[in-house]
């Protein structure tokens, strides 16, 4: 065998499908924090002059990205050939530009330190905006998952006449292709936000969903602020209680509680950051991607 | 003014203490988690073309290095000529070899990415065991601060009759400078370490021991156990309650109280790790080193 996956701890599931879909075996892992917050691992299996893919989600990246770093050099010194890195959420792709003097651009930064120690990488739906392409910052060969088409198959399975609600202009063209693989309507809110974890909303054209399953869709659920303004706005318009359909489920403190408690009717997600509401699966992709890199 | 001081979050006594030292100005800084886990950083005042020196220790350091790594890249975007760290304690020192097959060796993997994005450093008593000189391992101009004549003046001016007692043969080097720099004698403890929590010793001459007060010295307090079984071992022995004394106040998880209920009659650490017990200032050795960098 040319190439194992190894389970950076938290991603044992995205491993084992990498593993089913490509053949490879896992090469166990053995990690833990010291007393005093270091991190020790050990690679159990022979890895020197193969292809390791490591998966490891970057939610919550500080830890991890340390994490990951130390078990690329580790394998890097145990021989392995390539690292691939399955990384199904990418962390640190918001602060994309120096808004204020004085301020770094830490998407570039984030970029240039993973791109010191992975060979290549896989990643889905990465919040891209002011930059367009991961190749802009990423300077290691990269496949980008789109998460819509898993969506769209999935909220056409199981949704009854939808219709789709992007969260702000900026998601427009993204609601656009859930929705038409989905074959439904979409509309979109004005979203003006206040800080970190205040946000507004409007929906223009509330009448026009009557008799319809509001579907509220959005790349990445962080306070989930948006999504509990436009619920509330949803239910307050006197449409039924929407369903809430996220890629990226990060879910900060007690994010998901207080979006049920807001009226939604259900909350779904990608499979990209561990969660109960992981209903949709993104491995498939994933795997393929990992492939056409090997 | 061609040099600024920066304090990473919690460190902001030593930052006073370098620019009152050095008589620099402190550049402020803005400093916060997203509620995603990730950080946000905004350096406030002009630094192009000075030197920056940041204060930023690296006790359980995952997190901290990530946002040091950033601040670094903000601060070369920015325009600063050289970064200098002080940094009073640095992590990731105890793995500086590969004790079995398929474990890295961290110490060279931490100081590998630290070295990439300081220009030089300044630290206190590393954990410097195997490697026996910081250059092995970090490839930019570091300066040791020996937290020994310090700790030795403490004691010397606060302790009736005192006599060292070193946790175990590795540190009879350091504990006979500190001994030799309070004009007082020492012994060294047999050790034996079973996990990262269990530690038993025994103290073959306890019986020179008394009617002095004994002082148990060590580097680094994590767990404290080696300090805990030395106090009962003392205790049970006959001799008076002793005092606790470190350089690294790392105290994980309850070990400060753990080692207060254990007999101790007090415990004493150098500021190196901000913690109540600090009463040992190595901050002058800090911006000397500092200075003899600049």
């Amino acid at each position: 065998m040319s190439h194992v996956v190894l389970a950076y701890p938290g991603n044992e599931r995205l491993a084992d499908a990498l593993s089913a879909h490509l053949g490879s075996e896992i090469a166990p892992l053995e990690f833990r924090h010291f007393p005093d917050g270091e991190i020790y691992l050990r690679v159990k299996s022979r890895v020197a002059g193969k292809v390791a893919i490591v998966a490891c989600g970057l939610d919550r990246p500080n830890d991890k990205v340390v994490g990951l770093y130390l078990l690329a050099s580790t394998l890097r010194d145990l021989g392995v050939k390539r690292i691939l890195l399955a990384v199904p959420y990418l962390g640190y792709m918001r602060q994309d530009q120096s808004f204020h003097e004085g301020e770094g651009v830490s998407a570039r930064y984030f970029s240039r330190f993973l791109s010191s120690f992975v060979d290549g990488m896989v990643t889905v739906d990465p919040h891209l905006h002011r930059i367009h392409d991961l190749g802009q910052i990423y300077t290691v060969p990269s496949q980008v998952v789109a998460a819509a088409p898993a969506m769209s198959a999935w909220i056409a399975g199981h949704v009854e006449a939808p219709v789709l609600i992007g969260p702000d202009s900026e998601s427009e063209q993204w609601v656009s292709q859930v929705a038409a693989g989905a074959k439904c309507p979409f509309v979109v809110l004005e979203k003006q936000r206040r800080g970190d974890h205040e946000v507004e909303v409007s929906l223009p054209d509330i009448d026009k969903l009557q008799g319809k399953t509001p579907v509220l869709v959005d790349d990445i659920i962080s306070t989930a602020r948006t999504m509990i303004a436009a619920t509330e706005h949803v239910v307050r318009g006197g449409l039924s209680r929407p369903l809430c359909v996220g890629v990226h489920a990060i879910f900060a403190g007690s994010a998901y509680e207080d979006l049920l408690g807001s009226g939604a009717a259900q909350v779904i997600t990608c499979n990209t950051i561990p969660h109960p509401t992981n209903s949709i699966d993104v491995y498939p992709g994933l795997a393929e991607g990992v492939r056409a890199l090997l």
